[in-house]
């Protein structure tokens, strides 16, 4: 088994990592996707004189989730790294997660009470709206801001849902997440009381069942919302930082919540910043740049309009990205990548198990072998297909950061 | 690790996996294979709306046999299972094989005897006639019925080959077949008695010695085959059966008790029909075609003619392949693929290593990246050079029945 980290050999390497979100697509109109459809004069001239193929995000035939794509292509194997629900809810709507949180999925939820006992009668609370959400929340927050010393932080998601993290003075294992989630599935049944399986979980478990009480209380006059299911328990999973398996420092340069949390999961700094336009992203970069050895920039409007089936839209996102080409490429990166998390095809509205298109421009590439960067003509190219997490080794490579394995 | 199983959301699909048996193929005129000499309309314009690309049956130059050639494109890694030569052989020829048997490959032999010690003189008794074979093996099966509570079950196979059973009343675990072979190897020396290398294998072993003494008390007048020697003591594999896996019903239509036995021995229903034309089986198919979820097709012929080096042959096989291609179509699967088992290059009169062309044709593909279903052709296509196992998570992606992997 070779150790990445063991070859690194990083003296002023720039890495830059460009992940246009689902970019991969199938075809959409004249059986072109919008790759193909989209005017792209820079990408099709760097093209040229870069590797290109195709990466694997899981494995044949699986679709990714947000999670596991970005896992891939930040180099980590995403089948043997688990996410759990409540971590992804957290790191969604933007909480930073650590190492002494529980992170739970939480719902607003509609129930009667029958001789005192609570039963469901609707398990999403209506969809009450996000606003509404937000008033609860904070009513909630304000009147619960720990048991028995563990601090509880919650914040609004999408209509009913919301994220919660109870964080204790000390670091949780995957010991303390064995707890069931107390949403019965089914409306008519009284909410399952949150047990644990291990000692651990079931003191976790108990501060669950008080909090989850003392909310019912509160809410004891609402009409939609008055009462809070949880479920996707769930733990900060152990993994090596970024900066720990390939020696690069890492900066994210993302606009939602989702990206940000997923790179502070495998410790790259987050960098702030105001607006969130591609402009305002490569503004940033340029800002950053010298503080880095690697960038991970996040553009997430190619899979928002992929899962709107907006293929113009799609279109229109790619021919901006490549306007700003030429100034990605001034900065003079060792080593520039341009690909996806995961395809996104408008013909499915959805993530799906497509390889995605990649392109790695650099010095020590064979080149000329993709006309266009296209899923069609990166097929062509020296990479072939291979499985995304094989792509953070080829980046070093390329950047002339990785030593000889062997005499 | 993912499970397939838990991704599975089968609601409806119809996937059909033709298996034309050894179809990949080497140049055999005009540096043309069967594939390119073959005149396939149909073909040529299914494969533009599809995907292509080449499986690898097991591994980088590694030539399968029908077992594990098979069993991977079933979707199960063929390094990790083993099948037993004696159950391949009664599968072979057409035996069902339960999970109380134990199975073995038998061969007549001639010996003669000195000092009432059998010594081996024709390993093979001079191969005598099938009809011969077919003879001693009916004399056999009246004569020996069971022996101590255990069935003995026998069928002839091919020249001096045959086949055995023994069914015991009690499931059986691969520590009943470690038992040496009996078959010397040369000749000029007394056969082997069987002797089990665990307690269980060594009350098998004393039943399979007691029936070759009566053997050859019953065979003592024949001239040639005057002896049993026995080897590939086996019992059926223990997997998780094909729906267990994909969660898919499944219906096997093949002409060839090899076949048929591979696809039983994966818990496929063996789908009973009378002729051996693909006619025949498209016959049988439209006329099954509401009762399963998934259907694997075996087509015969163009390994035979691989095998006797006859390229024309093959190539008028894929040709009336082709022709029946526009009924299958007809049919409306959700999934449709075309490949083999392996590559039968007539010009090695064998099984081979060779990547085996693939096709997969769904709604959901990229296509317009092979010209034609051929081994050169297939080369350019979206799915690369992939291992057989993972053609199954493929099918089932392309039919929309695969669930994300994480959120």
């Amino acid at each position: 088994m070779i150790i990445i980290r063991d070859l690194v050999k990083t003296t002023g390497v720039k890495i830059l990592l460009v992940v246009l979100d689902g970019i991969g697509d199938l075809p959409c109109k004249e059986e072109k996707t919008p790759l193909e459809l989209a005017k792209t004069p820079n990408l099709d001239s760097l093209v040229k004189k870069s590797a290109t193929g195709l990466h694997l995000p899981i494995d044949y035939g699986i679709t990714p989730g947000s999670g596991p794509g970005h896992l891939g292509i930040f180099g980590y194997e995403p089948q043997k790294i688990v996410i759990g629900r409540g971590i992804l809810e957290a790191l969604g709507v933007g909480l930073e997660v650590k190492d002494t949180d529980l992170a739970v999925r939480g719902n607003f939820a509609t129930v009667k009470y029958e001789n005192r006992i609570p039963i469901v009668v609707d398990r999403r609370a209506g969809r009450i709206p996000t606003e509404e959400n937000r008033r609860l929340v904070e009513r909630i927050s304000s009147h619960i801001k720990e048991i028995e010393g563990v601090k509880i932080i919650l914040k609004s998601g999408m209509e009913h849902r919301l994220a919660m993290l109870l964080r204790f003075p000390y670091s949780l294992t995957s010991e303390a997440e064995k707890i069931n989630d107390t949403d019965p599935q089914v409306s008519g049944k009284p909410p399952l009381r949150a047990q644990g399986q291990t000692e651990v979980a079931e003191r976790v478990a108990q501060i669950l069942n008080q909090f989850i009480e003392r909310v019912a209380e509160l809410l004891q006059n609402e009409t939609q919302a008055n009462y809070l299911l949880l479920r996707g328990f769930s733990v900060k999973p152990s993994l090596l930082s970024f900066e720990e398996k390939f020696g690069l420092k890492a900066g994210c340069i993302a606009v939602y919540p989702m990206y940000k949390g997923l790179a502070s999961l495998v410790g790259m700094k987050v960098i702030p910043f105001e607006g969130e336009t591609i402009k305002d992203e490569i503004e940033t970069l340029r800002r950053e740049w010298d503080h880095f050895d690697f960038f991970f920039i996040h553009i997430k409007k190619t899979d928002s309009y992929g899962e709107d089936g907006n293929w113009e839209g799609k279109t229109k996102v790619i021919e901006e990205f490549d306007s700003y080409l030429p100034e990605l490429l001034a900065l003079k990166p060792s080593v520039l990548c341009i690909t996806g998390d995961h395809s996104t095809p408008c013909v499915l509205r959805s993530h799906s198990w497509h390889p995605v298109p990649t392109l790695i421009y650099s010095p020590y590439v064979l080149g000329y072998t993709s006309q266009r960067f296209t899923e069609r003509e990166c097929l062509k190219g020296e990479l072939g297909v291979f499985y995304s997490f094989k792509l953070m080794p080829l980046l070093l490579a390329y950047a002339g950061a990785l030593k000889k394995f062997g005499a």
